[in-house]
């Protein structure tokens, strides 16, 4: 085999790889959001099939040797980098057979079944068996992929390149040490602030208009991307110019599909932005965990919580809701989507109790996987951690372990991602602060600009670099974790008038 | 190869093309009812790349031995019938390469979507060139099937086994001669019936609303089916529990919507209502065009159109629509249901100026299969059919050559299904009026009944037998058009007064 021979076979494999790839992940869109719940035998049975396919041409022999051999080349940057990440793709695949992978991708798609019903009927009990399962999979699975590496290690790292629980202890003593008692500050302080309009009633088509709003703000263009509908929100980049959001209306609450839908735009302008060179690679646009939610939750909290965001954007909210808002001003609005206390939904927390529903999800995950946990009360045990940290009480699953999504796919590992990303996003909103007048530009709707920003310094890079080298580059500086709490403490402080 | 064997082979292969058959409808709904449009050539080339995969799957050497095999033996009324079909799509799939029939598919894929550009700016010029192309395949495509048959009564066998030129010719000249000229002096008594009120306005979201009526009316349950918009109705059986119709609203016509969704609704439940145990089968379950229209007409025909069915539905839409009906009896908005008047857009066409529009693109593709038409003026072609057929003049293309989806997929030979269909329809209808005080049942809401008996007659076959057996055994008779010319002519005379 030559260098030219094991490149056309690397490239012809990864270009039936990503044709697989996007009927799945098509068949998976459709599956959530609108596909009709009796077909779910059927449909599950015939996707584990064509995983099946999909495994077959990961492993395939050929390919197999063409990677190994790439491995030994040196073939410029991106296809070096490429060739990395395949091999250690590839290496984790070889561990399996057909047969395991299609087991595994049948096991996703019932445990998400089940808590979909779970969750509806907030009954934890309709989840558990799965939930028991997947745990139980992933543990062989990651003891098989590397027995001497801790198994949480190894989940921790398949989200966020180079991350560990090492490093993750170290971020959380921080988030507790810093943050937990300017939380406790706050929460005795409860109806400083007046947020009680936002839970006033807002039906939901009418809420759909307002988000048009925000899409057409953010630039987020019906040609490229799409908006659904979903119990949890995703963004799932079907290709650069096919991104699909989703988003859930509360109808007692408004901010909750605001902020979701900007996060989820988030990801979406990730997606669209990269690099179009990259566009036959396949590993290189695998965007990590982390980068990901520092970009969402750049778009969530750095942008979207700011006056100047809603400039433009209130007095059309306004419009469609005089009835809950017209004696409201812009600035009560603002405080009022910035108000913090603790409570029990992680998708609809404040900035600043947001990390803590993060650690209450690490330390479980880091529990479940060194066999410390209760595996039989785990809904006790996120109840009780619930209580310690943020001191409110579950009561029902569907607001405690059922409320999110990940678990139920095998996701473990994800969440400190969010935590992460958000601590990522700080630098970054610190450099682009610096190099625009960010507050000026969202106050007059020169929104592109900032994406624009982004692209440039983030996202077109799609994995070419890990998210310590991305950062590096963008803001010159090393990851730093301080930015989070010097920006969370600084706001925090302002807005309830603490020292 | 022992027969045993053989059978194993074909099942587990057929279980694969049936898993890549879901995908593929599952990407094919999403790209036509939701996917961004800048997604479109990436998308196309990876949903061919699969199509090729599936080519490979249908054409592979053990399989075809296998099917080969099995046509020799005798192995009971519905597995001889599977692999008959089998053997059919099999010799037919073998006189091509993987390469021609991913080019193929790709053409589909990109004529469609010039399709939709140039209905959406009313531009025939938009679409002509992958029009032509389209049918140049197509004849190449039929002259390499079998170059012994004409063209055209291939295809028309494609669409409904057994049917020809020489069949439908017989059929269209009873529909010419039988109902142009009661359709002449029908149009001769122009605004005998008020419509007008039909084609007030009538917001979208609104009319969804009625569209959930009917649904729910008709037992079309969101666990087993989803409606989705498009700008050409459809349904797609992605599975027996999994079957997807789309609507279209036009803001000044509430009868389009209406019946274009009961119409689709009968196409659905012909495949909701296929015997379980055909689940495992792949031909069997793929239904021919003719019965698939009888179903689907029926629903739009001889249920929706009578005074019966909208004995419960129609107080329903006057309390949405007091505006435009409160004054209107439910007698005079059936009457308006059914008036009849010579017009352009076949969709929206009367149950008897109906044929003649199928007339029209029979004619048309007649004579392009014979190389006879003008095929660089197929748009001038269809505006003089429809000036001589119909008296009507084409202004616009999309009220002309572009108003069907059909031809922009290379669906030829399927139009005349619709008259045959209908034809069909009139037969089975007769019957059930004897067996069933149809009336009573409609107006009483027990739909169920109607399909009960639908499913236990006609549906439940799948294409275990071919439409003249299954009429046959659903009426006791063999197919006769006479019964659809007379409920026509019946029920026109009366509606107008004529003798």
């Amino acid at each position: 085999m030559n260098t030219k021979q094991a490149l056309k076979i690397y490239k012809k494999q990864i270009e039936k790889i990503k044709a697989y790839t996007l009927v799945l992940d098509t068949t998976s869109f459709d599956r959530l959001t609108i596909a009709p719940k009796d077909g779910s035998t059927y449909r599950n049975k015939m996707i584990s099939i064509i995983n099946g396919e999909l495994f077959e041409l990961q492993t395939d022999k050929e390919f197999v040797e063409a990677v190994l051999y790439l491995c030994s080349q040196d073939l410029g940057e991106v296809m070096n980098r490429e060739i990395a990440l395949a091999k250690k793709a590839m290496e984790d695949q070889l561990k399996f057979t057909k047969e395991e992978a299609m087991t595994f991708s049948m096991a996703l798609m019932e445990g998400n079944d089940a808590w979909r019903k779970a969750k509806s009927a907030s009954k934890y009990a309709l989840f558990e068996t799965q939930l028991l399962k997947l745990i139980d999979l992933s543990k062989q699975r990651a003891a098989k992929r590397d027995p001497k590496k801790k198994a949480y290690d190894l989940l921790l790292d398949d989200y966020e390149e180079g991350m560990n629980q090492k490093k993750y202890d170290e971020f959380f003593k921080l988030i507790k040490t810093e943050l937990l008692p300017l939380i406790k500050k706050i929460d005795r302080k409860k109806n400083y602030i007046d947020n009680s309009f936002l839970y006033k009633y807002y039906p939901a088509e009418k809420q759909a208009i307002f988000m048009e709003k925000i899409m057409k703000y953010l630039n987020f263009d019906p040609s490229w991307g799409y908006m659904g509908l979903t119990e949890h929100p995703f963004t799932n980049g079907l290709s650069r110019n096919d991104v699909r959001v989703t988003t859930h209306y509360y109808e007692h609450d408004i901010s909750a599909a605001i902020f979701s839908l900007v996060h989820e735009c988030g990801h979406a302008f990730y997606e669209h932005q990269v690099d179009p060179k990259f566009d036959n690679y396949l590993y290189i646009k695998q965007m990590s965990s982390g980068i990901h939610e520092s970009q969402s939750r750049f778009f969530e909290n750095y942008l979207a919580r700011r006056e100047s965001f809603f400039a433009l954007l209130y007095p059309e909210l306004q419009k469609l809701f005089p009835e809950n808002l017209k004696d409201v001003t812009l600035e009560q609005f603002v405080k009022a989507v910035n108000e913090s206390h603790c409570s029990l939904i992680r998708t609809r927390a404040d900035e600043l109790t947001y990390p803590i529903h993060i650690l209450i999800r690490y330390e479980l995950e880091k529990d479940i996987f060194a066999g410390k946990a209760d595996l039989k009360n785990l809904d006790k045990e996120w109840n009780k951690k619930y209580k310690k940290y943020l001191g409110v009480e579950v009561k029902k699953d569907s607001e405690g372990i059922l409320q999110d999504v990940h678990w139920s796919d095998a996701s473990f590992g994800y969440f400190p991602t969010y935590a992460l990303g958000s601590a990522i996003g700080a630098q970054i909103f610190k450099k682009m602060s610096e190099d625009l007048d960010v507050d000026k530009l969202l106050s007059t709707g020169k929104f592109k600009v900032i994406t624009d920003y982004l692209k440039k310094n983030i996202q077109k890079y799609a994995a070419l670099y890990n998210y310590e080298t991305i950062l590096k580059m963008a803001s010159g500086e090393d990851f730093n974790p301080r930015y989070y709490i010097d920006y969370l403490k600084e706001k925090y402080q302002k807005l309830y008038d603490i020292d």
